[in-house]
């Protein structure tokens, strides 16, 4: 009987690992809670309506369908318990495992304000953007409703938190939407008189990049139209807007892009975790004192040259396929190799033929940023047809200045549908006439 | 001051209605409650994975955006007002008309069974799409978790009530996604073991077609592995199955396509309704004494050549063109001119290279009558990137069996995420660190 491998998550890291165990002599058990893997980089793509949710996902099933060593599970993990080698499921299943991978990921957190997250969604999952997606469409409905000029500018009003890539990406994109994407469409509201903030705390935005970058990013903003505030952290954030340092702003959409921190399920290891709740691991990626527990991905803290190895994609790719080469280093009784990160360099995407880009020292923006960036997350993309689709929405939308997701969804507490308590036996008889409606 | 046209619904037949009117001396408002005009024949191939929501949907406000005698509003009408030509809006807002079209079209219907609703969702809008989809996707899931043999049979058991088109349709898909798309994906239950279940009340299955074309259907239905069952009314509808006659049928996934009723706000008119709550209209489908109010689409009952107009697509088109011809008709004084229905035949499909197709006595089936299908709904999308996006889709469905849009979304209740409320200012100090996950 083969040695019996649980993931736990279906991320770059978790899924890159179980690809690279593919002709290993292992039973690999993938976990996630969500039926589908997830390309993060272009999630803000969905919440600003640029792409639709299917996209930039694909089912975990279908992408290792080929691998018989492969079982994929859709549950949640809510417990380990390292001495019985057992994972505790959310609907009571347990599940044990030889060798346990952690790759979990971070979730999006609010510095111990939680109450903030009703008013401000973050953005980690499908369901977060399409949450947004709704808020943003909703919003400028809403404007052209509204008879009060005050009213109507605070639903023109977006704030956006955090300065990080996320925000970034949202604000610029925002700001199209606003000028471009909806001219002409509204009869009473004007959406070029929308505000778009973005507000950081620190002094400067893309704190990752380098401050050159930093500065391009900010100008390359201001000249899509948004408004960049930087220096002063959020005190608070309630259904009306935001207050910045003594500032009160007002904005009816105020989205989170401000801080993540990994994941709780890393606290049922019972060893010590780093401020932001990751694991500190060995060289090798294993969890001190459980040599069967690895951990992969944004939920690790690992050092790398003497310098923190980033919570980035590529990152992730490359821990998932490390643990794939120790995981049968051991079974042949060979010695673990510690984990080596490729750094090759930092993207971030601004906006419409804005962008900047950081390739070990080799720095340019603008245009040709943008087409970089375009380039290489088209490439990244799984699976022939999304990449297609992907392609043909972003052809379209840059020509067009359209995008093809402004579909709101969902939205039912909103939108109640009177129940037909009626027409009982009659409708029956209508049943053949209108039902042939639907396939004509 | 131009006279005021009130549409309500933004359907094939208050859309076309308005379009027809762009050059007409009028103000038009066009209400609906969602923000999008949905291609309502492809809906269940959102239902079913086969594509995205975005892609059979376009924002109505795009698609008006260059008409300008037109303001689109987002919004739910409750009550209409014939004495003061006032329409009530659930926001308590009032939109006043000169002339008011109702086209709200229909809902679905339980026959006095409301209670069923809960088990076996109805396919009208989009979220109605997805919540199926979740329902079918999650129902696998469930059964590759199930231990118990029985209970595994009964999450992989599919009974869709009514065989009228949608309901053909989604038994043919469902069965080519057991047969097919999720073939190898699954460790322990085997999809090709799901039965799909069509029942319908009345001896034959698409009763408004042919009896040749009906005899035709069930053939190709079952040979894609359907079980047809007709002559028998379901009695009873709960979490495990349904009762048909005095079979009990353990199903856990059941599907709605029996019935439709009128819209209800037909009723705030004041006159008589049919037995489904259609509005009885005169010829140039103005409602009996009110000659301000006209109703168009699925909502109407109206007379052509001493047959009833069937509730599909092409009769709302033409009666919302007819409209706009009526009341340019009255600003120049003139007659009102009877509406004329013109039948160019009825389409169903079956599912992969089965169809049946019945244009004005010519009859045909099988592959050829699929491709015609094929054609003809790709053409009437709206939208050329729909159209190229939809084409790609069903291309890749073609030539891989694999359905583009397989994420289960929005199932929140079922799986709570763990709010973070630790990690206070830790967060903040990687906030940097991790957020850049968002771009690489």
């Amino acid at each position: 009987m083969h040695p019996h491998i649980l993931i736990i998550g279906g991320g770059f890291a978790g899924l890159w690992a179980a690809r690279a165990l593919r002709h290993a002599p292992v039973r690999i058990t993938l976990l996630d809670r969500d039926n589908h893997h997830l390309f993060q980089p272009l999630l803000y793509q969905v919440a600003t309506a640029g792409l639709s949710a299917p996209a930039i996902a694909a089912p975990l099933r279908q992408i290792l369908r080929k691998q018989d060593n492969v079982t994929v599970l859709l549950g949640e993990a809510v417990d380990i318990d390292t001495a019985a080698k057992q994972v505790q499921l959310s609907d009571q299943r347990k599940i044990g495992y030889d060798t346990l991978i952690l790759a979990t990921g971070a979730t999006h957190a609010y510095f111990g304000n939680d109450h903030w997250a009703e008013h401000a969604p973050g953005l980690k999952s499908l369901d977060d953007a399409l949450r947004i997606r709704r808020q943003i469409l909703t919003a400028f409905e809403r404007a052209e409703a509204e008879d009060d000029p005050d009213k109507r500018a605070a639903w023109l009003s977006f704030a956006i938190v955090g300065g990080g890539p996320t925000g970034v990406e949202l604000a610029g994109t925002l700001a199209e939407i606003a000028r471009h994407t909806l001219r002409g469409e509204f009869r009473r509201a004007d959406p070029r008189q929308a505000r778009v903030m973005l507000l950081e705390a620190t002094p400067r935005i893309l704190g990752s990049f380098p401050e050159s970058l930093s500065e391009k990013a900010r100008k390359q903003l201001i000249r899509l139209g948004v408004e960049v505030h930087t220096g002063k952290a959020v005190k608070t954030i309630d259904e009306y807007g935001v207050s910045v340092g003594d500032e009160r702003i007002a904005a009816r959409t105020v989205i989170w892009a401000a801080g993540v921190a990994a994941s709780p399920l890393a606290r049922c290891l019972d060893v010590p975790l780093d401020r932001a709740g990751r694991v500190p691991v060995e060289p090798d990626l294993s969890v001190p004192g459980h040599p069967q527990v690895y951990v992969a991905g944004d939920l690790a803290a690992v050092q790398c040259k003497g310098k923190p190895v980033p919570g980035v994609a590529p990152a992730a790719k490359q821990m998932g396929n490390h643990l794939a080469r120790v995981i049968i280093a051991k079974l042949k009784g060979k010695p673990a190799l510690p984990f080596r990160y490729r750094d090759y360099g930092n993207l971030a995407t601004i906006g419409r033929k804005a962008a900047v880009v950081d390739l070990r020292g080799f720095r340019f923006s603008g245009v040709f940023a943008w087409w970089f960036w375009l380039a290489a997350h088209i490439f990244f993309l799984i699976g022939f047809r999304n990449r297609l689709v992907v392609l043909i929405d972003w052809a379209h939308a840059y020509w067009s200045y359209q995008r093809s997701a402004r579909i709101i969804l969902g939205d039912e507490e909103a939108r109640p549908r009177t129940p037909d308590d009626e027409y009982d036996t009659a409708a029956e008889a209508t049943h053949q006439r209108t039902e042939s409606a639907a396939t004509d």
